[in-house]
């Protein structure tokens, strides 16, 4: 089996040298686990959290450790009882094309027909629930009201401004280029899109919202929040999703707070981990996937190919050089 | 009638010249106004913002006109069918001995046996609401959590603490001085205090809370806020009350943001003003006075002497030189 594992915590951005792609013999099944062959790996912005060593939700990945990743793949050995050959599975599990397991962190994955393993992978693995629970919950969406979400080409934001629509939003995404922008606007019936790229952002935000944001579902940081901060109305809310802007940051300089502008306007700023919200995945994928059929929800995957190339795909996500939810092929279906 | 008009606004600290005493004929009632004779005088840390151009929550001072400020007294005069002679009311008016007024902004003021007008007016015109809604509401406080109040025993703090034993919280407060301490500790039921000219809030911090900071009620902001923001527990909740230490700055610095703390540990972090919740203040105000009939809850008020002195009592707030909830005895009851 090839797999990555992490050498070193990388300083500012992952360099040659930080992860090491070794081939290991599969471990011998013991009782109770089981064996997955890894179709797709899912990279998420927070793999650059993982990697180091800074305060975060779980704990970081041991230097030496496989690299952990979102996966889905096929069962094809089994020693537990309940997870049989052929079942397709997925979870938290590691950079790699086979993964022994005992299960934990995993579930059956169930086979919607009509959607595709990358498009059910991307949609309702982790970014379907984390547009879901963070735009519905935390953000509480009004119909009529602005909402603007940021990384809006990207594997959340792309949904999140989908249900906005849904929920009678009027929608702004932040996205870097004009394709992207094209795509957030024509193809998902977001009301506008704002390239960053390409034009100031507070100005375009005057421009769009001249009334101000209800709510802002917040992925970047740096300057592209605070522009929409300081836009954000009396009473906004804010669910706090990333800052994918600072991963790699080296210094220890802090965003410019606007602490007094949370008091004078009585936001609401709340951070969240979709796994805050694992005991109600269930009804999130429920209505995402139902959305889906009904043709109200799409999404994109950007599906690379090989794992042996895992370490290069993972710096499109900080570079914005995705476009729709990044995916790595790992081995055939 | 005197009054104080605000002539310059405040660069930094209040500084003479910036308000100005003035005596001038009290104007013919109008059909539909009432003129009120002023007992108290509240001085609140908005009253700072209020004399800024900054962003806030109403519209500031005009140049030239009366200070605005919390006030309680009777009725002297009155042409408007409703509002008797002799009633006492409370609200928004001004630094003035006598207001005339059509009502706006002032409310009836039930006078409660055995709760005096200075203390009624200090505990239910406008701290204890904050106090209420800024905890319950927003704290959202559950029995064995840790709760941490700046400024605990200025108005506001001393009920938040108060409220926060009555709900089953350790309660740690943080003041100026020794005697404050002793106060909140010995004469409130606080389960420990923080002297902050003395020690490190932080270091006292590890010290009486270990585990961390469930609820900050936050009043101060700067060094103080940033300190128990970076001891807040997962899903902790801190209800933005207020940041005087930052009232008076004169250069654009912001607070240092911790925004990837809010995110990492699942932060709320919810501005609010008192007014948000005006609707509601009869719940408040009945539960207040209920407890405080009951012996329940105390609050100590620093009255000081002399309307034309206010503008000296006002920069005690700023100072930390008011040991309770600061009112101006304007005239005698």
């Amino acid at each position: 089996m090839n797999l990555w594992r992490l050498k070193r915590r990388p300083v500012g951005d992952i360099a040659d040298g930080d992860l090491a792609y070794v081939s290991e013999p599969i471990p011998e099944l013991q009782d109770g686990e089981f064996l997955v062959r890894v179709n797709y790996l899912s990279l998420d912005p927070t793999n650059r959290i993982w990697m180091s060593d800074m305060e975060q939700y779980m704990p970081p990945v041991g230097l030496g450790e496989p690299m952990r990743g979102g996966v889905v793949g096929r069962i094809v050995k089994s020693r537990k009882p309940g997870w049989e050959e052929g079942q397709l599975v997925a979870g938290l599990g590691a950079w790699a094309d086979h993964i022994v397991t005992d299960g934990t962190g995993m579930s059956m994955m169930p086979e919607i027909p009509g959607i595709s393993i990358p498009n059910a992978f991307g949609t309702f693995g982790v970014v379907g629930p984390t547009a879901y629970f963070g735009l519905l919950d935390i953000g509480q969406p009004k119909a009529g009201e602005t909402l603007v979400v940021s990384a809006a080409a990207g594997g959340v934001g792309q949904i999140v401004g989908q249900i906005g629509k849904l929920k009678g939003c009027h929608v702004i995404g932040i996205a870097g280029g004009p394709e992207k922008c094209r795509y957030i606007v024509e193809e998902l019936g977001f009301d506008a899109a704002i390239d960053h790229k390409a034009e100031d952002v507070g100005a375009a935000l005057d421009r769009l919202a001249p009334d101000g944001v209800d709510i802002n579902f917040e992925q970047v940081g740096g300057p592209i929040m605070s522009a929409v901060v300081s836009r954000m109305k009396h009473f906004g809310r804010m669910p706090l999703c990333g800052m994918i802007s600072t991963y790699n940051a080296t210094s220890a300089e802090e965003e410019p707070g606007r602490w007094t502008l949370i008091l004078m306007r009585r936001l609401t700023i709340r951070g969240f981990i979709v796994t805050d919200f694992a005991h109600r995945f269930p009804e999130a994928v429920q209505q995402l996937a139902g959305w889906m059929l009904e043709g109200k929800l799409k999404t994109r995957q950007d599906i690379r190919p090989g794992l042996a190339r895992a370490d290069e795909w993972v710096k499109l996500l900080y570079s914005g050089g995705n476009f729709g939810k990044l995916l790595v092929e790992v081995t055939p279906e």
